[in-house]
């Protein structure tokens, strides 16, 4: 691994480039309507602190996480001094370890059931919010559970700070007038709870629903800041920052070239990566196989970068995120909030 | 994470488990068939060289391998006398980096192109073998330019120990007399261009026609080791060696349970894993939503075991795989040759 590339064609291959620009863009556009504490971050969407540094910088210092490493890493890397396990667990050793650091950050955790809430309550957690299921087959207790599981919560000792439920299941529901109403009757459901449960949080959302949903008081999204091909079918003002740099190493006459990034740098499970010069055959697990539109343009050692159906996933298959602008290689941010 | 876990249960989950009992099965069923070095095992499929030194103490010392991390990292682990990089590059100081471990290893890289034999000879790669490509879309050149660089890798110093090339795409034909006969056909090809080349080495193969490619003096293969529900559609004397063991997280009465193990552990490209128990929903980054055939006997806190359905991507998604026997761990397998 190169130490200090200047320029993006000395980065060895693959490598996962975040365009300056299309990346400042798209952290402008979510402060234009959710400034500093109105959003939440998710860290899943990108698992790095050196890019959470870049959010905290603007005022956007409580944070959400998929994963306890997440959480572990972002408060000993001093982001942030409110962060939220958005996600159940029962592993309570793992759950003791963060509690350690409660006086770093007000660390909430959320629960949807007499066990969660019992895991947390035994492992020092201070604070909870009741996961509330609003219509995605997930986690989340239902409606009408969420205040005992407050009064539960309470009673072993621990602040409810209010409710979280996660319409995910709109996301990606492109008719903008459709999705604002299915994403009422979601929160219908979570304000109800809320009415229930009491504290002052109401937190769900994402990045597809970043400005339909309105009822909630904070907003979980992350994918915005990278994007990827899935959310950039929708009417969003964010772009896709992110891409794939690989390098060309194979050529046939017969009609493609073949490049060193397969299905080990690039999440699969919305389908294959994009390419703007030609067709994407298939991904293999160090290929991929591109059909040119002009074939004669390209030869062994040509550059192309691929932009990843799913940005999560992606970022979770590498250990740096390459800063870049116009060729420069800006700044190296390692992925270090990986595995669990 | 804990360091030394004496049972299963003890696991923080996700995990990658190995059954003992499946994984010896698989590699004494190889060896009936292919001992010693008529299998190089490919490393691509497990990234791991404390599993790779069970096929090594099995006679499996000669290994082929999709990176030159890979590369690096079994010569480094003093496991082979003879590594092949299975796979293009025209990364001269990766391969360069390679070519000093020279006097420890024989190290064979492919070629396809007169690009990647300058490559090769640049950094001092000794020995090559020529890539022709029989069917899949992806690297090797035509058979009748076999020859030519051959001539070429010699005229720039390297030595010619002969050809490979991959029958990626009939690996999942189900018709065993089928599948023979595609793959005959295929190696007809690459036996016309190891005619032209010269040398001794006829490489190809994989976990699908190990036993129907009879034509070349080596078949690479890694995948046959830990299966998964792909390849266990075929006719193969291997089965599935390897799950993601997951904990129950959340429970709803609408008939699901949601386990601590997604996207982010599994390798989708192939699709859902597969689960014994009941169906699979859909899976997230972090979860996998299942829908068990008895809702009544599983609760929070239960753990699952999950098959998934594409093996190599889903072990470079995993820091550690942990080898296991009727709920006890016997070994922790850092999976040490990920990346790039």
């Amino acid at each position: 691994m190169t130490s200090s590339p200047d320029t993006v064609d000395q980065l060895h291959t693959p490598a996962l480039l975040v365009d300056r620009a299309a990346f400042d863009a798209n952290l402008a556009a979510m402060d234009a309507v959710l400034p500093g504490r109105k959003l939440r971050p998710h860290v899943k969407a990108f698992k790095s602190t050196a890019l959470a540094s870049r959010l905290a910088a603007d005022g956007h210092v409580a944070f959400c996480a998929a994963t306890t490493r997440e959480v572990e890493g972002l408060i000993l890397a001093g982001l942030t001094d409110d962060i939220l396990l958005a996600n159940e667990t029962v592993d309570t050793a793992r759950l003791a370890s963060l509690a350690q650091h409660s006086d770093n950050a007000q660390i909430t955790v959320a629960v949807d059931s007499a066990e969660t809430v019992a895991a947390a309550a035994t492992a020092g957690i201070r604070s909870v919010l009741i996961d509330v299921e609003v219509g995605l087959p997930r986690c989340g207790c239902a409606v009408d559970q969420a205040g005992p599981l407050a009064d539960a919560a309470r009673a072993a000792g621990m602040t409810v700070r209010g409710v979280m439920g996660y319409e995910g299941h709109l996301m990606m529901v492109e008719d903008r007038i459709e999705r604002t109403d299915r994403v009422h009757e979601s929160m219908a459901q979570l304000l109800e709870a809320a009415d229930a449960v009491g504290g002052t949080i109401i937190s769900g959302g994402g990045t597809g629903t970043f400005d339909t949903n309105t009822w909630c008081t904070e907003i979980q999204a992350g994918s915005y800041t990278l994007m990827d091909t899935q959310y950039d079918s929708l009417d969003l003002p964010f772009r896709p920052a992110a891409t794939i740099c690989a390098t060309v190493i194979s050529k046939s006459p017969k009609g493609w070239i073949v490049v060193d990034a397969g299905l080990k740098s690039l999440g699969m499970d919305h389908g294959d990566p994009s390419w703007d010069q030609g067709d994407v055959f298939f991904c293999s697990d160090e290929h991929t196989t591109l059909a040119p539109a002009d074939l004669a343009a390209w030869g062994v050692g040509d550059r192309v970068e691929l932009t990843p159906a799913h940005i999560d996933p992606t970022v979770a298959k590498h250990e740096v995120l390459w800063l870049v602008d116009d060729g420069k290689v800006l700044d190296r941010w390692p992925v270090d909030l990986r595995h669990w």
